[in-house]
């Protein structure tokens, strides 16, 4: 079976010419992040992904992590690789450089994080888990804290979790019930049950530093009354060495359908000593700050799970022959299956998926580092509100994209697809969580929906619909009828998306509900027109390097083609959802519960 | 955990108010079959797949069937399940009445079967591959191995299967290499391996009669050269008696995504002895008369696992509390998730895809029954042109809805969706292979577009349309405005399809790959036209009924709901599913695979 294989002219394509390096690296301190130093990078991740990484996807799914006795063992080789990981000095290219991270811009961590998703999805979630944690910490916590905990995590030396659900709290936080009792010493007792936790216990690491929402005894109810604490699996001593094991401990696994070799954990706290990191009762906030990040993270996933299930498929379809293709001139009678024009058709909906969720991913890490590093403060509110605008947009559509295309990756398999040893079913298990953990899809189109569109009017989405009709002009034109043919295409979907943005800031006021039901037509609206847009950015650069005979004149012509393809396949869907949209919520909202 | 409660008012209503149960007791030797013998029938076998099928799903996906030298173990409790079934006389329902069956109409054996779907699909499977090889031989085998096997298959003592599939023959069968070399008496020894036998091994009965396609020594090469034939796992003595075990065994089973406690065997065939079936070289032919009654059959699979998925999630969306609904007056800070407009939709999306892939496959089954009982001529023809015309819609689109319904039944579990002791993933494991056997969605939209549509000028279909045409004619006269808006939308729906149906006509002929490569959105889009139809009829007789005063008040309301949902919120695909398939199809069929 074929490892996986990063698509580096891709990457290197939409980071230098459509999203464009020089917006990241003309900002202060990122002078170093030259093109060469970009490719170094991306060539070096590619072999640790397809070498190291690619191989054990398929074991660590049947080996999958285990549990004994209060401990996790992780599945063969991937404690091995973990460390080959932080060695390496992957685990640490976007914390922050005060800890020992190398502080590098969200652009180039961007596709290095794709790369490890497509190898090994369930290996990728520890360090993912872990910056996540290092930024909760690194944002809010005292400089103490962050000065006993944070150089060890940054470097790998201890891995990082979250812990936020409970049995009973899961998309609400604020039905959460561990409590936390304050000491004499400043310190804190944290009591309860945390489940479905990343990582919440493994055997890489002789520590394990894990970030909690609890409850301070007395606190308000609701989601005001919530704090965030550090728990480590082992105490630390005052001098810094390992001390007294905490009263954390991991009781059972979860049995999953997918992500077997993640230990997803059943946490019990039993008077565990912890630290309140910031203010008491502002745990929500600082964990919604940084959900952000994960919630970007998480929609990369679906751009990893995209390329990955595309080039299983691709490769079985070269190599298996049965019949001959319908309407094909001089077709062999058992002719490699890619030639059959539906099988083409999948495949081409795959490579199409995967890179606008890429280029869509990409740009959306462009304009954070430009958020974040910015000279200009209105520069930087301008890209922070896009950048709020789409996040739900990657999180949403990247996940429910990836769900699909890996479905299609199956179904290009045929009945090989069903067997396990072939590999395609495992992405489809994989990425059937993608679209549920860090807020389901429903939870991200609430938010595009409520805070990001409602309640300002449309103002952003407006602002990126003028910017994309810039692109629909500079297209129409041009003299070619490729990319006119794209540019008619997306300004019809443009329409739509401001049709339904229109219909959307006129009801939210007075009939939120009706606008929540139809919440994910929208999200996905979004996805294929924004998606739409930066293909047609791709074909426009694709076609001005071909003519000027700079590239890769093969690369380039494929892209021409997914670009053509997600404009005429793809895009036509825009239309129905703003009308399902526009139709449906009313009926929804009034809908009797006990009719449904 | 619930288990599976057969949805018995919307069989019975369809079956009897929609369909029409008098179009099929009216005909010749069915006169018997009443409304008090069809609810007396659905509701015994509701019990069984109540009582005894459903609680075996859970546990036989858990355990498996299992592989030990040769012999296969069926998981716990599925053996006493078989016998209880077979001596409940479920097992021959359809069979002919000579050979000891019952011989009752598809329009009453499709809600049974369906129930025996959504309580487990993969015990089933043994039946449904059992009926197959019955029917096999019942057309076209000697009344001499009639005799000798089809009254204990009849009867359940022994059951059968199809072997077709061999490594590098899948969907193409021309493939197929297992010899079959002729002896003098008559008889032939086959060699050869076939895999993905469903059913190939099992501990249920003492005999397993295998229908195998092989190739006599020196026939034609390709499709016309592969003969049926008849391979008993133990050969029968001339009195009837068990003899010698016969050259065929399992030598191992496929580790599958779903449906494992269905045994999907590895066969090795080793001078085993084998019967011809008919006359040499017209097994495919053979095959593929029987195809239309299986693929019928894995449609309704879809049916069943739409149903199954939507009862289980909207189970814990009425027990499961999260949040404040958004939009909704008077709603609790922490409310049942039912309550949440996306919650509501996705349950609402789901009833209303069960409702709508139950109608049409009833109304095929109906038409099914005309087709071989009806005494004209004509209308036997028309009925089994309209069969042929709506069984790859049914199997296609009844499967394809089902693997996207099974997956909002994860995602309205959230997390726990994810969680296999949950349920729902089995659901969408179970559901994924559905649309792959018996024909990929591809093959049957190829069929579609080709032999259904195409080669006939789309005759067929423009006939539908006109009877679609006058259910819409019916509804925008009406008084009742939910109705008029529904015979808008469907007329709407009625005109892509028509759009659709134009384009491949005038394609076809001359650019058949073109429409191969978006046969798949057509057969899409005739699912949705079609089931767009069949709820429209539903909910005009729900209308009459409740002016009427007739039937269950609480049961119509609900069904005007799903039929005005299924059409504001489902049928708005159709326009974007005819504007993929006319805009695309030619970009796909003239792509350079190497940039696919």
């Amino acid at each position: 079976m074929a490892e996986y294989a990063a698509p580096l002219k891709d990457m290197q394509f939409v980071l230098k010419h459509v999203v464009g390096l020089d917006q990241v690296n003309t900002l202060p301190g990122w002078d170093e992040v030259t093109e060469d130093v970009v490719d170094a990078i991306l060539e070096e991740a590619s072999k640790f992904a397809g070498e190291v990484l690619s191989p054990l996807n398929a074991t660590g799914d049947k080996a999958g992590a285990t549990w004994k006795d209060g401990a996790v063992t992780t599945a063969p080789g991937f404690k091995d690789a973990y460390w080959q990981f932080v060695n390496g000095g992957w685990g640490n290219i976007m914390a922050p450089v005060e800890y020992g991270g190398q502080g590098l811009p969200a652009l180039l961590s961007t596709p290095v994080e794709e790369m490890w998703g497509s190898a090994n999805i369930a290996f990728k979630l520890c360090p993912m888990l872990t910056l996540g944690a290092v930024e909760a910490l690194h944002r809010n916590a005292s400089k103490e804290l962050q000065e006993r905990f944070l150089p060890n995590m940054v470097s790998g030396k201890w891995t990082g979790t979250m812990n936020l659900t409970e049995p009973q709290a899961g998309s609400d936080l604020s039905l959460v019930r561990t409590k936390a009792v304050p000491q004499a010493d400043g310190t804190y007792l944290l009591t309860g049950q945390k489940i479905f936790i990343t990582y919440g216990d493994q055997d890489y690491t002789e520590n394990i530093v894990h970030t909690v929402l609890a409850r301070i005894e007395g606190a308000p109810e609701g989601v005001k009354g919530i704090s965030l604490f550090v728990v480590p699996k082992v105490l630390i001593n005052a001098d810094g060495t390992p001390g007294a094991t905490n009263g954390v401990k991991c009781v059972s696994l979860e049995h999953k359908m997918g992500i077997h070799a993640s230990p997803t954990a059943v946490m019990a706290y039993d008077n565990a000593v912890g630290y309140l990191v910031g203010e008491a009762n502002r745990g929500l906030e600082y964990m919604f700050v940084m959900m952000n990040a994960a919630r970007l993270g998480v929609g990369l996933e679906g751009v990893s799970l995209c390329e990955r299930a595309y080039q299983r498929a691709r490769d079985w379809a070269v190599e298996r022959l049965q019949g001959r293709p319908v309407g094909v001139a001089g077709a062999a009678k058992t002719a490699p299956i890619i030639q059959h024009p539906d099988v083409k058709r999948m495949l081409l909906t795959m490579k199409a998926s995967a890179e606008a969720t890429r280029a869509l991913a990409y740009q959306v890490s462009a304009l954070l580092d430009r958020s974040r590093k910015h000279p200009d403060e209105a520069e930087r509110r301008r890209c922070q509100a896009v950048v709020d605008l789409l996040i739900p947009v990657v999180k949403g559509w990247s996940t429910e994209t990836a769900f699909e295309v890996a479905s299609l990756g199956v179904q290009v398999h045929g009945g090989m697809g069903f067997i396990e040893e072939t590999g395609a079913a495992q992405h489809l298990r994989d990425a059937r969580i993608s679209t549920i953990y860090e807020g389901t899809t429903g939870i991200q189109a609430n938010d595009l929906v409520g805070r990001k569109v409602g309640r300002e009017a449309g103002a952003t989405m407006k602002g990126l619909i003028g910017e994309m009709r810039k692109t629909v002009a500079g297209l129409a034109g041009g003299e070619d009828a490729e990319l006119r043919a794209i540019g008619s295409r997306l300004a019809r979907a443009i329409d739509a998306l401001e049709r339904a943005t229109d219909w959307i800031v006129a009801v939210y006021a007075n009939d939120p509900g009706a606008v929540a039901a139809g919440a994910v037509y929208y999200l996905k609206l979004s996805g294929y027109a924004v998606g739409g847009w930066m293909m047609a950015r791709a074909a426009a650069v694709a076609t001005r390097q071909l003519a000027a005979g700079e590239g890769d004149a093969q690369f380039l012509r494929g892209k021409r083609l997914t670009a053509r393809f997600f404009a005429d396949h793809l895009l036509p869907q825009v239309d129905s959802l703003a009308e399902s949209l526009m139709a449906g919520g009313a009926l929804v909202r009034g809908a009797d519960e006990a009719l449904v």
